[in-house]
């Protein structure tokens, strides 16, 4: 029984190669995930733990997938920079998001009892994604910017919200409270009204996650004449930088290289 | 802090709408399942667990995407095929590859215990996945008739090479004997050297399986004069049936209907 | 001197094939023509020698191009069918929408000494396009119709519009006047004010113009015992027929035709 | 009558805006052209009559479009440059290609006698198009230089050829005499056997043809106090340059200037 007669199926397969010399973003975002932290009883306004999970899935995706070069998390979503040259199966993009958007998954699932071992999972996660491409290093780093503003701002106004409320407020009068104030203004109302100091707070929470690969040179072992022999090792990082202004990029170069 | 200095860089995301009245396929293929099923010991040609597991998962599929009217699969790959008026997020290619991707995916590790109790999951499960258009029923069809032919001509090969294998045969000898043999000398190999009726092997082999949703009658309780009381209620139902032939499709002419 | 250094710019250039059983059509539109009839002294609301200088431009299109298998004009807009099985350039889309409007403009400015032979051009003619699939006869008459329905709204209301502004209104009088009104109103206004009857205007402003080819009969010559011979020739025609209801459509059966 | 049942054909059309930050390039290439030259004379290898037309049009073009940046022309091809930033019709790639199509086409009809005033028009000239996106200036520079080698390369080629043909070889033996022979074995077979110096042959054969915008500085009027007054004017220029080199683009830097 051959197949041939049915095979013609196959032309309506569509090419979805990705052009060349663009750096393709893949955001990754959890799906329902509103629900989901709720299901599962996550800290607000940030579950420590749930983010911790986020950032170890994310070294494990720059570890698996070579061309990624840094990786920004926030909350449940993470974005993927795949360095401009990619030809990781041919830059096709179907290839690209699904393999990035399971593996992420898979990874979330197998770790959960390393990061919960108390709670069980209810409900499948489920993360969608999608690609953007830019064409210029500064137009990456922009993105970047873009990512870590939205972090803060919205860490700024969850931390004030979720203190409203745990301090007997409905969700409606927090959000009432909060309409029209300025970031002063929400610094302001956590230390006057909380002995918050809204600086002081883990960086995790302010700034998001960052992922990429260094260089480190290490010493090995001594030689034959005691002399220490140095290697160097690629490894993966995990911080909490500022990427917005240029210090963290100049003293990292080779992240964002163009060709 | 305003976030609008960066914004722009949301105009770089593109449109990925899917045109209309096309029935969209997702076809989801395990990623390097021949090292994941020999990592994890998978019985050959066919290893019944694993294939349960993966029916689990597109059955839980089908129940949890309401547009998926028809699931068919074989081996590590699944096909769904979706409706063609399907307005789920608005037919954006990214949302329904990314979320079926990663639902699938979730479900796979999440179930794995309940079909391989007395394995550990040493690597993540990965699939890719894809997606092609169809527009007009016919071609559906002959879509899942090419993957339920291809589902044959690869059991077929298969059983013969792995009975070869078991007797004794290098991989390499086994593909040897195999080369330019017909189906009806595959078959009369099994049955003549190692007394295998191909026919009498299980269809979920043979066939694959397919999944759907159907409306079903049942019978609630008595009404107060002591009648049953009936209702219709939609179901997922699994099976392995003949998808090339009519047969199935006359029996269940509302699977696949044009609008 | 070779050129490989230089030919990696060629990897730039992206597939844009179009998916196989789909109508393809394509929408020519004058380029700001609402100035060009201006300057050209074009009659209102209708200049029948522009309106033919199109439909011969269209019957050139037709008789060209041999996958083209019907074409409905209205104004300065015609619609180009190609067939669902068209393999013209592969159906690379940026090929037929780019041969087809240069095509279609160089007709238009070669014939329009036949059609306004005392006239000269005073500026170049341009037109824009468009592809727009569709996967189903069904909707591809529904296009059609919409294009005459169009076709029929506009050509009430400006006829209406040009007899006020002859009859000496402002165009924003014109337009004041001509403001809520329903069909039955123009017809009265049309019979009342200017002793027109709507349905006795020609059909060429009132339902536009088709293209299409056709297969007649024809007598050759006598043969040898001087009994007419008869060949079957393909031939273009042209004319002003209601495509909405199905009358034209079951006289033309081969026209839109699924393969 | 409404239009309301019909109008659901317009969510067919599928949105083609071209990414941000990219030049767009819009090659122009003569359809079927060794044909049309043959029916309507051109001198061999190049008709110069025939590549001022071409100029002529290209000219208009950049006149015309004010976001087209540059051109290079060469034979019957013609290369358009947009700048990173157009904005024109929303980047939407079916209005740009299908204007810039259309506009040139409606030039070459028009302009037609102005350089063959006594050969009339046989056949209609037609273009094709297509767009291909550029992310970085030195890629659009590979891109011209990809472009001004092939001239040279075919125009060297054609020379010979050509040369060989007058002077009585057939078609065939012309071909078979250039087989194999490097740049330097034609100029020398040039010069020994038609004593031609390749090197001094006309530029616009050698070079092709560029067309942009450039900024001059025009003495107006003297001023009451009898100084001259001086203003910026906007003009087009047309030459044949080499856009291989850097001297070109040192000189003019103003033309691919990145955002």
């Amino acid at each position: 029984m051959a197949n041939s007669k049915y095979e013609y199926v196959k032309k309506f397969e569509m090419e979805d190669k990705l052009p060349a010399c663009n750096w393709i973003v893949v955001r990754i975002d959890g799906h329902k995930f509103h629900r989901f932290s709720d299901d599962h009883d996550f800290d607000k306004p940030n579950d420590e733990n749930a983010l911790n999970l986020m950032n170890s899935c994310a070294v494990s995706m720059v570890e698996q997938f070579s061309d990624i070069v840094f990786a920004y998390g926030v909350s449940d979503e993470y974005s993927f920079i795949w360095k401009e040259t990619s030809q990781f199966y041919d830059r096709r993009a179907s290839k690209i998001l699904s393999l990035s958007v399971s593996y992420f998954t898979s990874m979330y699932v197998m770790k959960w009892k390393d990061f919960f071992p108390h709670k069980d999972l209810k409900d499948p996660p489920c993360f969608d994604g999608r690609i953007v491409l830019y064409p210029r290093v500064k137009i990456v780093r922009d993105y970047l910017s873009w990512r870590q503003v939205d972090c803060h701002i919205n860490n700024q106004y969850n931390t004030c919200f979720w203190m409203l409320v745990k301090s007997g407020k409905s969700n409606k009068d927090a959000q009432e409270r909060l309409k029209g104030t300025l970031a002063k203004d929400k610094n302001e109302l956590l230390f006057r009204q909380f002995g918050i100091n809204y600086d002081k707070l883990p960086d995790i929470f302010k700034k998001g996650s960052c992922v990429y690969k260094d260089t480190v040179e290490e010493t090995v072992k001594p030689d034959d004449g005691g002399n220490p022999v140095k290697r160097q090792r690629r490894r993966v990082i995990m911080g909490h930088f500022n990427i917005i202004e240029d210090r963290f990029w100049n003293e990292h170069p080779n992240i964002l290289k163009e060709d």
